[in-house]
């Protein structure tokens, strides 16, 4: 599916962060015509030089006033962290009328950090594009990213409900499936699907980092597919995951509370040779799978993870 | 790679189990002549029938003599919870310079199990293919699954040096490369590598399972990549897995226990808002990764799971 907009949804949208989300919306955005312009402001005078040499962007700053001015949509993709800093550089420099969104991981913690700073006349429609891969940086971008997803978008009561719609619009022509929930409710979630799931990744390389040498370069050598999976897992961008552990921190820690348990009553099983509940788990998790394989949720991605791009489709009983 | 062997390596190969991996060894045979013949046992007619309608067989049995009384190579292909049992039905009826072989993911309990039954002048050479998909039965089986791929013997000392080199040939045959390791080595570096990784995915996606309805629902919905990749691990063969950590439950105990601290550790450090701490484990985690990808275990696996077989290997800053 490619979207070739009949016209742009925005004069300038100016980006603050231009890693692996920020660069892909924004190669997305310059190549489908959806708006008229793309500024940014990234961190460092090395990144600004690579962005404009890349064409990424028609200007690109090193301060955040400058790309942000003109801008009729702000989209914030930098680490959660960063939020209340950046959030602070926009009070009073928005033109009215202008809508400030993100991409975050987290949402309460978004909505928490930026809306304060924002002025009157400016709205704020908080987003998560569920896409991704290890990768970061500017050079890890790629349009079609987001294509086949989901994006979440936390809107808060209240606000414009135009705003709402033309960020729901931006996501939908970069191929996206859109729904509205709470803050809340997002960050619950996610904490299950996505955060936990990275926890545990870095806990396990990192258990195997610490063996001794010779073993560990076993392991690497001999790495099978369990742990292979998790290796790219945690490969992902450090300083975007220590954020979102910090800035999730509740949702996180509830249902890390719940897996510790079930590992425990699982560890217990192995140490007193209780087969039948081994057995009874095993068969158990076959079925969320077969949930997700009849959601669709695993045929419609075929740009962010590869696994999903050659696996399954035919619907023949192959290997993913 | 297609290998068209000049000649067979043996007569007859008699299968035990015709699951995933020994219906893939099996195609493979038979597509490359490698043996004459190929028979197997196995424990339903329903099975048996399918087996030889998919003509990966050219004999099938529901008995396991009748398959194994004229090989020269035995396969045990079932999950390693049913070796003491096939193991004394190999007694008194095999050649006498027969080899029995296996698949199975650890190696002192197969040892234990198998070897005691075999006849003087029956040579004993232990393997393990390190390739699989979730999918199981045979069905799922195909003649790549083992390209590329590292494959680990086990030869028990005083064993006859030519039956190891004919099975190594077999698997080589195959595409994989082979090393001889230890059994004990085998089943600490496989503990850590496939073993907690497995138990990991299992637990947390049992984890999802226990959750109230709707928030199932939506984690369903909405399972980002790290779930995802963590449900497909999870919807492996629960028999086999089962009997896995019941024979492999000193090192996976030990290993499970390094894990658990780490996770408390880090559980700890979210708690403190220590994000330092994170930061460094999260950075540490890379550089694994970078080694796997350094030692090609990641570019040579086009068969196994489909993340291996498009990603990184052009070298680009692409998603996997």
């Amino acid at each position: 599916m490619t979207n070739t907009a009949s016209k742009p949804l925005f004069d300038t949208v100016a980006f603050i962060g231009m890693g692996l989300i920020g660069s892909s919306l924004a190669r997305r955005i310059l190549r489908d015509g959806l708006a008229k312009k793309v500024t940014c402001a990234v961190r460092s005078e090395a990144t600004r030089d690579r962005v404009l040499e890349l064409g990424i962007a028609n200007e690109a700053y090193c301060d955040i006033k400058s790309a942000v001015v003109d801008a009729d949509l702000i989209m914030i993709c930098a680490p959660v962290g960063a939020n209340e800093t950046i959030g602070a550089q926009l009070a009073g420099v928005l033109k009215k009328g202008a809508i400030v969104s993100d991409v975050g991981s987290v949402k309460q913690a978004v909505i928490r950090d930026i809306a304060p700073h924002l002025d009157e006349g400016v709205s704020f429609v908080p987003g998560h594009p569920l896409a991704g891969t290890e990768h970061s940086g500017p050079d890890a971008g790629f349009p079609e990213l987001f294509e086949g997803r989901w994006c979440i978008l936390t809107p808060v009561p209240g606000e414009s409900e135009k705003a709402t719609a033309l960020v729901q619009a931006l996501w939908e022509a970069c191929g996206m499936k859109v729904e509205c929930m709470d803050a809340d409710h997002h960050d619950r979630i996610l904490g299950i699907t996505s955060h936990l799931p990275h926890l545990i990744a870095y806990t396990i390389v990192g258990t195997a980092t610490d063996l001794e040498d010779a073993l560990r370069q076993e392991v690497i050598k001999f790495s099978a597919s369990g742990f292979r999976d998790f290796t790219r897992i945690a490969a992902s961008d450090p300083t975007m995951w220590r954020d979102v552990f910090l800035n999730n921190r509740e949702a996180v820690l509830e249902v890390l509370g719940r897996f510790q348990e079930d590992l425990m009553a699982l560890q217990r099983a192995i140490r007193w040779g209780e087969g039948d509940k081994l057995f009874e788990l095993f068969s158990r998790t076959r079925e969320i799978r077969r949930g997700i394989v009849d959601a669709g949720q695993y045929f419609t991605n075929f740009s962010a993870e590869g696994e999903d791009r050659h696996s399954d489709e035919t619907g023949k009983k192959k290997p993913d």
